[in-house]
């Protein structure tokens, strides 16, 4: 029988295709996935089931109760000099489903959004799922960086928002201010919202802006974030929205009629995390060690490399090297010296791979002489 | 901004309201919501949070790993005779998820999906979501049975759908093996789904079929369930969808794309759930004794009552004893007497109102000494 029609085009993830590949090989180095390789902090997670042994645990007040919706407002506030309440957030089942949910509530069929590339793999298909249409962004050409020009250059009267990872994934940049007064003031001329994918905001190696410090935004401004990637909770499954208070029925009808009501555990663990381990410097510092590790590394091999500022992920050029497309590259790479990663076209541009900075050092020098030998053997032909 | 449409026009939930509402009362007693009083079994929860504090929670996959599947299956074989194997099967996030995911999944713009009036509030504004429609069947003149007849005359060249609550949230309705045997021979006539929700399964007081049986129905039919009901497991928000084997692709992309993976931790509790308390007679018991004293009480006192034979509702026709309209009804006993119903128009019809069997016996008591009073008082004008 005919399904949903958006549905049937769907490509199942290339990164978790490729993770899946990478596990016929025993011995493969996989630097795939996005998933921390640091466990949650004990104490959170003792503290969290110590509340699951003492607690029945019933429906939670749909989009989250007040108690971690106000410790959400006020962590942003007090990192970014916003003045949100309670009611400017939503409680989701992790960064995924408030995305998803995020596009669902505001979306309609031929909405456009604009999104730079490369990007996050999961965005045009919940796009797509919204019947809404992606516009492609390309910002290689302007050294990663977002401008007034290409901003206006993309828009239509059809834009209905501007979808911005920021620290970014897969490239690990991060926005300066310059990017981020552009795009304000981009925004701010237009009826248009700005959807802000803030989840590795904890894990900037500089500075950090979150758009909730911009003023002038801040009635079209919806973020997105969560705990996967600052606590390593990613099975946990427990992000949030950050959305102007006007809209909040909305948001909130939107998550009634998906989930009822987010995981009571999760919000034990979330509420947890705010009030007890609200500083992840030192989480920040072994990512940002990896990363200058491998940035380096991978220079050295003549890959040309992202810097990188933020998040877990190298980005790197490999053209130097090959010439093969992305996915034959990561293919014959996990062939020929056991290290799998992915490809450029997963995030929309060919001649680049994505590396996962989540797993330790040690196992990163050992990739680093694996990819060697690769570029080594490929340089002989 | 303009939003989305569909999501624009959608109500919040009566039931959630009334419930707000009782809570303005110190003394109400609150009948609305259908979360269980029984706590969850206290062996799973400490299996559960073992599991918890011994293993760092990472990305379940997609759906759900191959074990939790396989016992879902297992236990729809064992219990149904059905010959699912896991791959029929998708984890998710309570059974409020599943369906809406799986509505998602196989509607189009302009698709209609029959339901039986009443009907569980949630599933118009779910179909709506999905730009579809809801065609409303109405089987109060059938004594609460679906016919062939009903069948044939809400059917159109845009149905995609029948989706039934069994047992009936909120009428406490099991269907019959001949009503099931209506809808199969209906449903295989025809290139539409069936939708079973199966969520009260567990708590059914006397025979229960499940259309997982139905060897003619197997290539159309999706059944949803969960641990909400059977074990008390609200606030876990743990759920499944079963589906022909040749839809896989499609429900684990939906899924991807709304949630990337469900809980952990709540697939842990769904595990054992299924491995050490499988069988819930002892908790079905509990609501049936419920049941019949309410039943019989509200019957004596001149409602006239739906026989309830699953589920932990009531549902009362009040025409005999009041002249309202059953959101001004409710509202009048809350007032008077201080006890919480759901009015029947949450549900699609008026002059009846549905009572959650979710307080002891004593609480019950009191609760119809109360009605008592207000039926009294209400005669004497």
């Amino acid at each position: 029988m005919e399904i949903n029609r958006e549905v049937s085009k769907l490509q199942y993830s290339l990164i978790r295709a490729l993770n899946e590949e990478s596990r016929k090989y025993a011995d493969a180095i996989d630097l795939t996935i996005g998933e921390p390789d640091i466990p949650s902090p004990k104490e959170l997670v003792m503290e969290t089931l110590k509340y699951g042994a003492e607690h029945q645990l019933r429906y939670p007040p749909t989009g989250g109760g007040e108690k971690i919706r106000a410790l959400v407002a006020a962590y942003y506030n007090r990192k970014y000099d916003s003045s949100y309440v309670s009611d400017n957030v939503v409680i989701n089942v992790g960064a995924s489903e408030a995305l998803s949910s995020c596009l669902r509530t505001i979306l309609n069929s031929g909405d456009e959004v604009m999104v730079p590339v490369p990007f996050y793999p999961g965005y045009p298909p919940m796009i797509n799922l919204c019947c809404a249409e992606t516009v492609f962004m390309d910002i290689t050409k302007t050294d990663f960086k977002i401008t007034s020009e290409l901003l206006e250059k993309n828009y239509s009267d059809k834009t209905k928002a501007l979808l911005l990872s920021n620290p970014c994934n897969p490239t690990g940049n991060v926005l300066t201010l310059e990017e981020m007064n552009a795009v304000a003031d981009f925004i701010e001329k237009r009826d248009i919202f700005l959807i802000s994918d803030e989840i590795y905001s904890e894990l900037s190696f500089y500075d950090f802006h979150s758009f909730s410090s911009f003023e002038k935004v801040k009635d079209k401004l919806i973020i997105i974030n969560g705990f996967s990637k600052s606590h390593s909770m990613t099975g946990w499954r427990i992000g949030y929205t950050i959305f102007p208070l006007e809209y909040r029925k909305y948001f909130l009808n939107t998550t009634l009629y998906t989930l009822s009501s987010p995981m009571a555990l999760s919000i034990a663990a979330a509420e947890a995390a705010l009030e007890i381990f609200e500083d992840r410097r030192e989480l920040m510092n072994i990512y940002k060690k990896r990363a200058l590790y491998m940035k380096n590394a991978l220079t050295k091999l003549g890959f040309k490399v992202v810097e990188p500022k933020g998040a877990f992920y190298i980005f790197a050029d490999y053209s130097q090297i090959s010439e093969l497309d992305s996915f034959d590259f990561a293919i014959d790479m996990l062939k020929k010296v056991q290290v799998a990663v992915v490809p450029g076209i997963s995030f929309g541009i060919e001649k680049y791979f994505r590396i996962s900075l989540t797993v330790d050092i040690s196992k990163l020098k050992e990739a680093v002489k694996r990819i060697g030998k690769y570029v080594e053997e490929n340089n002989k032909k």
